[in-house]
């Protein structure tokens, strides 16, 4: 069984052993996973990571000892795995335990593999009507609309995505769902032209043009999602927010970000970060046909050839790449 | 007519013209005026202001000829003067008009000064049984009181205030109303003490321990008041916070703070900013005598001596100072 091994900024494809699925674990068999931008921090050494990567992932269970029923189905899974036994556990929020594991992130194998082992209770299946290059983007989708369930996103407020990025692109053509009116602002025509056609509005500026001009053409916003993934986007959103309004904050730079924290405190403004969302949530969008996924996909490529996919999705400006471990994935 | 004015970093004891009250302003003749670090700002010339400052006071009603009733009564004042016309004043909000005037600050006339005008609908009546030298805190108690607006403040959450500066005693004195558990971490005995004989929590801390040492020590906090008025005071509120936990940002440095949002997103943390807040809460306050202010009085001078009140003033460490207008403020 074959999988691929991060180590010292080098892939290599390796040899694994059969998985052992302990106690409450489901074995999936990968058919597709996706190269998040997390992925590339990874290989680059953050976090001093070496293991197999991957947390975008859609596969069929092949064992399932506590719920046979599972066995057959197609699934996704949720990458945070609680210990099961704290305060947060409990109360049924594991994504913040801090004895969690993360699938392909922290202290659990990703699925850059065959196979991979999925607590039980982390497993969601996918309907039907759902294709696995539809499913495989479940992960970046939940995350794309977790804002939703952080703060009240109606049709009444003036909101602004900010960064026209995979997670931008995401987070325009799901919120818009909430707010039809959204904006979304980047600096790519083309990636722009993705989300125009299912019905966003957009609007291109470039790397000179000062926020300030872009407050004076587009006026100030209530709710702005940052997804520039850069350290400055939070200035940007900083300057383009209306007093008491709320900059939901996606960006994860390895850079600390210089703020004016007396802009935050006179206008009385709220910056909430915002990460890993609901898979239930995704999949209903996908089910329901509420936005279309697949334009965002770069290119797809076997797992043999992840040398090249993942040169691809490190290129900067690339859409979503995708890696293949079966022969036939549609 | 006396007046204080500040001007290239030096402050003059100005004659001043009576004033002349315009539509819905009401003349105000002060009995004290408390000094706030922003005046300390506006001396030291941010915002590039000239003129007479002063926004925390209590007087007596001279002249109101929309509302007779009010002559003879003791007042305080909303210090946001909305244009009346925007959508926030339409609301309800002039704190946040862009075209706002501020008294003491932007654009009004402030309080250093034997008489003010105020518009008719910034005042509130005074309680008779609260003194002056209480009321003259209501400005800053009202914006101690905002984080309790503006987010659930109740028993169940673990709360802590960082600073022991005027307005971290304060916020801890007036918040624990909601929170009678929160812990109020500062630097100084002295003042730590003056919120313990109110029955405060306190811990005290010093400069040079780390916040991850005050972790292992204290836990984590649901909700963090940062009231530190340092640029890296944030960070500290950053390593104490508790995941999908909240800071109010209270600090107000012209230093850029850097931060890592990296944290704020994989945690889901939320930061708000705070400012003025709800006079009328305040007043509620100091009726009930759910806090005593008065042990937060460094000195009190007439006017006269204005020179060795504001340096006082300026001293680091010192509580608040009180400028008395008239001869008989008691």
């Amino acid at each position: 069984l074959k999988a691929i091994y991060f180590k010292d900024k080098k892939i290599e494809i390796i040899n694994t052993p059969k998985a052992v699925i302990k106690q409450n674990e489901v074995l999936v068999k990968i058919i597709l996973a996706g190269i998040c931008n997390t992925d590339i921090e990874l290989f680059n050494g953050y976090y001093g990571f070496e293991g197999i990567a991957g947390h975008e992932f859609v596969g069929i269970v092949e064992k399932s000892p506590e719920n046979p029923g599972l066995i057959g189905k197609m699934v996704v899974g949720d990458i945070n795995c609680g210990c099961g036994e704290c305060s947060l556990c409990e109360k049924g929020d594991p994504r913040h335990c801090k004895n969690r594991s993360v699938i392909g992130i922290i202290n659990h194998q990703g699925a850059f593999a065959e196979y991979l082992n999925v607590p039980l209770e982390n497993i969601h299946i996918v309907d039907e009507s759902i294709s696995p290059f539809e499913a495989v983007f479940v992960e970046p989708l939940a995350a794309a609309l977790e804002p939703a369930k952080q703060i009240e996103i109606n049709a009444e407020y003036k909101i602004a995505v900010l960064g026209d990025g995979k997670l931008g692109l995401l987070s325009a053509l799901s919120l818009k769902y909430y707010n039809p009116g959204l904006l979304l602002i980047g600096k790519h025509e083309e990636k722009l032209a993705i989300a125009e056609k299912q019905g966003v509005k957009t609007f291109l500026t470039d790397s000179k043009r000062e926020s300030r001009s872009l407050k004076d053409e587009l006026g100030e916003f209530d709710i702005i999602i940052e997804a520039t993934g850069r350290p400055d986007g939070i200035n940007y959103a900083l300057d383009l927010i209306k007093p008491e309004g709320t900059i939901i904050v996606k960006t994860t730079s390895h850079e600390l970000s210089s703020i004016d924290l007396a802009k935050l405190v006179v206008d009385e403004i709220t910056l909430t970060g915002s990460r890993c969302g609901d898979f239930n949530l995704a999949l209903r969008f996908l089910k329901e046909k509420r936005l279309d996924v697949l334009p965002m996909i770069e290119n797809i490529f076997h797992f043999e050839d992840f040398h090249e996919a993942f040169k691809l999705a490190r290129t900067p400006g690339k859409l979503k790449v995708i890696v293949s471990f079966d022969k036939n994935p549609g």
